[in-house]
């Protein structure tokens, strides 16, 4: 094990808490001894320890004089929990080897100053691309103050959403439909257009076999057509969250807890300010559940950072795709994603792929 | 080993020889003797030695009382080379596998009758799944009279060929060009329709880097607007076959020995002609490089057996799919195809899949 292993090591157990940390970052830690690791750590949860203070507290006496490997700058403010630059002073440790910088401009460096300020040696970078890839939602979200964004489409392998007449059940199987709930369950929210809402009425929770955490449900709705009916505002199993235009919030609508109505002015950009007012809501990552014209008003408004689309091997000739723009006329203008990985599920084929907005920027 | 791996090997050397045996099948052959290998064989070329020949030469004496594996039922009919049943019993061979039968009607079980006759134990079926499917565009030609029809597409992952001006260079990259190269060298011939040939003016050659084989060019053309100049017609590089309508076959076309005019009455199903005329002239696999309307015809008559889709990871907007059909109105009647294998080629992807008639019927 070299100095890449153990950090490598550090970005797995960060993993493992992956879409269950927001809006903080994942962060795993790992600390060696004479070449034995005697502690590890992950960050669970916002509000719970550290990964850090975990895998000091595994290592207790081991610590001191011990190498401690984290893959993000360690805290240097009091934050929700004590600041984690103290415990790892405190605790012996020799040397500090960080992945990613602290993207937070306001403490980036910090935390690295006042370790290196109590006399440890601090070695920054390593396994920095791999590190600040894993945070690339979070990053996004501190840099432009905006949830990252993955759309999610199933189409058939000629491109279609559905037919001509609006018929999309089922393009994908079993085994895809159960693969967007996890998606679901690592997302803060799930954006549908009222389109969706009218045509499917679904209730947009995380059904998995073992639970699964349900994220806030977004409805785009300038006109306010959700129907009270809805079972996204009628189930309580999360927050429901209607965008409309300020002009057309002319009644009261639910007394619900769980449903919000946002108003957005007029002449504003409509889903720019959605997504300034979700950011501030601390929603980190969003999942766009699409139909067309919601999911190319994203692309367009460059708003779209990952694609999940979903391909069944069918061919049915007639309908709208993911993207309808009429304006591109030469392939030279088409959006160019980049592929992060292609699997096969059941029957259909899983495409994950970047925006050139996506990915670490 | 056991008998699986020893067939399994068979297969494996058979398919060395994939897209160049055509009209004959790829054959494999392994001969044990007291569980050692002592001959392969594969089936290189038509009208050269078959696998089992080239085996038992290896084996020499040793086939004395040893075991022969084999994909495909062995010749009993005099041939372009003479029947290996006589040849496996001249050997001393003590038992026989076999993974295939014979497709061909006319001499499928007489190879195993021979050899029964002649005291030689014969065990059928080993593996047979699997070598009936290496040898499925030959089985296709021998049951149906026609050529096994793969179509190949470049889309973009919205589906579209080429925008709604007809721009589409180019969609894929560089790796996924030259991967279709290596489809065309292993395809008896490429049919493409006229307003490819208006609108590119294609070569429609195989172009590797250490060569490789031309398949025949065949050109749909109902009125014959194929340019004299065409390069298709210049070039000399292989044979192009144009098809077209009887009563539009007005003019002498060409000198070339390399152009041939077929004739298609009127008031015939012209697809189904074309691919009845392809065979007869021996065109055992048919490789489709459409156009959206092609692509299309072949998809509706039912006579497209596979699909190579290389898509690349652009949104474009607009444009015409590989299949445009306005009358399937819901999901359920799409054409079903099944994926046989997904790969990422450079920056792209290429998904091999199977149509209803694909694969072994």
């Amino acid at each position: 094990m070299d100095h890449d292993d153990y950090m490598k090591l550090a970005i797995d157990l960060a993993k493992l808490a992956e879409g269950q940390t927001s809006p903080n970052p994942i962060v795993g830690a790992v600390c060696v001894k004479n070449g034995q690791i005697v502690g590890t750590g992950t960050h669970m949860q916002a509000g719970t320890p550290h990964a850090e203070v975990h895998a000091l507290n595994m290592a207790g006496l081991n610590a001191i004089d011990a190498d401690l490997y984290v893959t993000l700058e360690p805290c240097a403010h009091d934050g929700k929990t004590p600041a984690c630059t103290e415990k790892i002073i405190a605790s012996g440790i020799r040397r500090v080897f960080i992945a990613s910088n602290d993207p937070n401009p306001a403490v980036n460096g910090k935390g690295i100053r006042f370790l290196r300020a109590a006399g440890i040696e601090v070695i920054t970078d390593l396994c920095k691309e791999e590190a600040d890839f894993s945070n690339r939602a979070f990053f996004h979200f501190i840099q432009h103050q905006k949830p990252y964004v993955t759309l999610k489409a199933a189409t058939t392998l000629d491109g279609r959403l559905a037919t001509q007449n609006g018929n999309s059940k089922w393009i994908t199987s079993e085994s895809s439909r159960q693969n967007v709930h996890t998606l679901r369950h690592t997302h803060d929210a799930i954006l549908v257009g009222v389109n969706t809402i009218l045509h499917d009425n679904p209730f947009l929770t995380t059904r998995l076999p073992h639970g699964g955490k349900n994220p806030k449900r977004i409805i785009l709705d300038r006109h306010l057509r959700t129907p009270k009916t809805a079972n996204v505002l009628q189930d309580e199993a999360a927050e429901t969250i209607i965008f409309a235009l300020e002009s057309d919030k002319s009644r009261t609508f639910s007394d619900s807890p769980y449903v919000h109505i946002e108003a957005i002015p007029e002449h504003t950009d409509f889903l720019d300010e959605v997504l300034t007012r979700l950011a501030k809501r601390g929603i980190v990552t969003l999942l766009v559940e699409g139909g067309s014209q919601v999911h190319t008003s994203f692309i367009q408004s460059r708003l779209a950072n990952e694609l999940y689309l979903y391909m069944a091997p069918k061919l049915v000739g007639n309908g709208p795709s993911l993207f309808m723009d009429s304006s591109r006329s030469t392939i030279a203008e088409s959006e160019p994603l980049r592929i992060l990985d292609v699997k096969q599920i059941g029957e259909d084929i899983r495409i994950h792929a970047l925006f050139p907005t996506g990915g670490v920027s």
